[in-house]
């Protein structure tokens, strides 16, 4: 399968990696219906974790089974599949080659006590999982944070001796931000920023709002005249503080919203430079066939002809 | 031993472990008299850690002895045995091959000053003492929650490398969740989905109430009409949040009741698609005939007589 | 499942193993038709490495086929199947608990230049397979006996840690034994007494001759009257020369004979206290059908009735 | 992507392999022109060690730079290849994901004084240049054979708890086997058995011709009719003798021929139920345009259109 | 310091490696008079362990105190300097950053009784003396070279690990080559590629003569017409054999001769594309000035000047 130019050039930017890590990045670029574009779509199910079973898979329930999430991932032409080690010990055997893996090895849960996660999954897990790449949480702002960033340090160095790619979501929080302060611009691009220097290949943040949180960057971004006026403007501002581009950049779903401004958003995704989409509830909360019908337009959306 | 369909069909759903840890699990599911049928009852005795020798045995002293709870499981042909690393070690070579063990590797006790628990047995423990697998148990919700994940996940990816099953206890207890809410229905089925996600072979939780105890989850269980009208439907909402019902779910006795209030309860677990019991005081408590008596039924009830 | 007086009277022989290893002999003692009378009957299927393909499964094709063989062990009624590493991952998911497997750690082939065996298989091997024993060859009187029996102390050391039996084929050739001498009374009572002294738990020799082959052993045999006038004698003096009988020792089939020639000799097995047969061309070289009459009639002589 | 059926059916037979291992057979079997049938083309590169790089490139000097082999595999929709550690690293980055690769991780040349291989790549090398599979070559038969079979036991080990796959090149020769010996029918059915036996995915034999060299086995051919009349019958003996055909079989190019010859062998590889071919000298000693012309032809074959 | 365009170029061809070989490959390529050219001039003092201190020092005494060749490899603007164990660690501090080192881990010498070496030091002291790579001798041919290919695998791939480059000298030698053989064409160009098989980030070889030495390739080298008829056209199929002239490949100084001789020489060496000389005793065995005077001419024939 010859890797296109585009993917080509995106490869080149992780140029300190080694060949095993490139070729499971290449995987997963080279997937699914935006395979070889350089955007893609990622499925991600660590809902039940994060907020339990019923509210994540009760609107929907053959979602109850994680092999109907591979099977979305790969009937909908998806370019990769997260979650965390039991879904993916559940269906790894029957779906092994059919849609690029990511073990998600932290996670949360609304029981916890502390805004913190549990490491739930090793880089050997991943590697005999057949995983292409491990998935991490940080929570910038947090308590916790500065934890975090040291077992994402030693599990990322693990992964990428060993060839595997490392996935990141950036998710502020903690007492410095309020419930606005966590999309702010400023703070989506600190967080993308944080990943990107954290050794990320690949960066998950949610949408920005033109919101400033923290003080003393409101002087910049007014001085700077850093243009927030449009989604496509923020994420541009977004993707340029991963390393003025040279990183993957994915956004989750964003607030609950109609179909409609789904979609809308995504246009703003992609004029923005953004890579593509980590899109999970609103995935797979709906029956398959509208979930396939909504990927097919947001996969139309990347691809430019919507 | 030719392996029945019901039991090949079970382990068909462990496709990521490697046949030693199928061979452990196909021997706890082909022991006893539900030996085949896919149910099972197990045989935990782990009281003496968490409350002490006389508030466990005093009722029935012969219990005192580590013996009797080997024997009892036997004769009453039952699935398998748990126990601490003490108890299992007293009996280990006299039962050797009468009754797959599992070895307790976390307990916690009523003088501890935290509600955590202590890792007093190993993998390797395991293995010398001829165990089919580990038990653990989590606290989610508690303080050290994340911590006890932890701990798992290192036991739990050693014991699958050789070829043990893992079972874990998943009892949610900590701050934010009150007496009730322990065993409400939102709990027990992320307690259950929780065990599923961090890669448990079979999941032990508490008979639900109706209760829905977290706020974010009460829409959810009214919108999307989750019956929890019976015991049967609250246990085959459990069974299903434990991946469609595609891994192992057992329950504990429950609340003290009377006989009949237990066997009743035992109706609406069988009804409810569980896959077993695992019942400690009600059983080594009461005289070795009662007890006898006691598990006949329940394992009649599991056959579908009662 | 309750071991029977039998078994518990030969697990006592293995007074120092640990109960994982007791555990592990008890479920090839409990296996099966003869489970629980201290009789066996092993399936070894390693022919394919010695005398290669054609001569080992040509006369039966379906037995090319690996699960020819599990099915075989099953559908029979046999105690345990041995084969190396390739044979038993072709199996050992789809018969996971179905029958105890030993993994026949190293072999030799009809290729070879020296009488030595290559280590093809591993105890963590044994343990991912589920595998209740090992099973290792030495040739005493080889060049490579030393050599041998030191791997076999090191791979043995290592099974006893982890709870799995070692099974010993002990197959006297070398320089100083004539054709008639590898089957020789006095050499296969030394084979069987060396393999105990090396620390096995089961122990595999030919049937004995009358023949005495050493020199040195001749004055002896005279002079106390070893009694080597019937198999069952020979067979008693063998079995008495693996610690007065406190070691499990099977036979292997011998030169090739009618069925009743077997059937005979076989008998004489059995009265001279044999533990039973390991016994492979002549059960997988026949149609499936006749091979299942000729382990019945087996069964049935060692079960006395016959 | 979505797995064929016929590749679903072939990861089957791997059911003792986790599923990284298996993730990395589908990745080679999915691969390619061929990708989705069951049927593949490997191009090894290995001769410039074995015979030095004058006799392996000068036919066709772009073949000095390791790239071109890469740009060949791809360019020709093969299915894998194979080469050892610096002709990986000379382009493992620049072709990461464009095939899947075999690291060749022991390797023989023609200074050497014996008959045996060195050991010039690691299973970590594998991972960290993104391979698929280690590759080792055993030569059954030599004074080394037990010494190369116990290497390639450790490295398998190894290689199959990481998730890659294992192709072992199968080539007996040694002081029992004349030139005539090594293509011997019985010879190729027994090495590609011994590679079965030792835990090989992938078996690389050569074509058998209707010789039988073994005295021991002269007898089994004529009496059990084997037929060795075509090359295709002899090839379906070779496949029935990896585990009944459960075992992907590859062969190599065999004696140097003609164009015709050489599509004439490969129909009887196809028609036999070989695997595919896999074949060096043949490929890289052409001007590519005539290599590609080959391959395509050769393909086209497998695909039952020639 | 800006790496050049020819040194960039240079570093592309060790796509594989990590940026901390780079950028040991780029301080070499770096320094001294012919920095940035892509030609280097290194300086190995190993004579002392192969032939003696007399033999090696005794013509030019200063030569016995090691900081004399790190003040002459600085003072004439080398490239690099290489030495065992002892010699480094007598100069790595005075000199420390003044010129790069490699560390020469095996060693042979004039009392020994095989034709094998020791390897006399360790990556690990390499990082503490400040080496930017290690050294390694194999000699193709010998009954030593798999043992020793082996060697080179594991220091090797500890050392790219850590970001060192690897240095191989190889030289052919054993029971199948003659004087005349060590140097043959086919034979040097056998070495190279074998060293850049083995994962050598620098090859060094010895000049090759017009002997073709193997009766294999006799046929190959006048059927392809390779030329071998000056000293450039020999070195430039030496260069090509290591893959393509993607290997830096650098000259041993040959056999005695006049200066004159070596210029010319080195002129050969330079017009067949070598990427440079590694002279020792034509070096240190003269006095300073001598020694420098002659460098300074090497390096003029290398900068194209003479």
């Amino acid at each position: 399968m010859r890797i296109t130019p585009e993917i080509r050039n995106i490869l080149d930017w992780y140029e300190s990696d080694n060949p095993g890590t490139k070729a499971n990045l290449a995987r997963i670029l080279m997937e699914g219906r935006l395979g070889g574009t350089g955007k893609l779509v990622i499925l991600p199910v660590d809902q039940g974790f994060e907020h339990g079973p019923a509210r994540s898979f009760a609107p929907n329930p053959p979602a109850y089974d994680p092999r109907y999430h591979f099977e979305l991932a790969v009937e909908a032409g998806l370019s990769a599949y997260a979650a965390p080690l039991g879904m993916i010990e559940a269906g790894a055997a029957s779906y092994a080659g059919a849609i690029p893996t990511i073990l998600k090895v932290n996670s949360s849960n609304s029981l916890a006590t502390t805004k913190d996660q549990a490491v739930t999954g090793s880089v050997r897990d991943a590697l005999r999982l057949g995983c292409a790449a491990i998935g991490f949480t940080i929570y910038p702002g947090s308590e916790y944070a500065f934890a975090q960033m040291e077992e994402l340090r030693e599990l990322s160095e693990e992964a990428k001796a060993v060839g595997l790619a490392v996935v990141v979501w950036s998710y502020p929080r903690g007492p410095l931000l309020d419930k606005a302060g966590e999309t702010a611009l400023d703070i989506c691009a600190y967080a993308a920023h944080m990943a990107a220097l954290s050794g990320a290949h690949i960066i998950k943040v949610k949408p920005p709002t033109d919101v400033v949180s923290l003080d003393a960057a409101k002087k910049t971004y007014e001085s700077q005249h850093i243009d927030r006026s449009t989604l496509a403007k923020r994420v541009r501002h977004v993707v340029q503080s991963a390393f003025a581009g040279r990183r993957i950049v994915v956004f989750s779903g964003g607030e609950a919203k109609s179909l409609e401004g789904l979609y809308e958003e995504v246009r703003g995704l992609r004029d923005g430079g953004a890579n593509g989409s980590i899109i999970g509830r609103n995935t797979f909360q709906r029956p398959k066939e509208e979930a396939l019908a909504m990927l097919d337009r947001i996969i139309a959306i990347y691809q430019g002809k919507d």
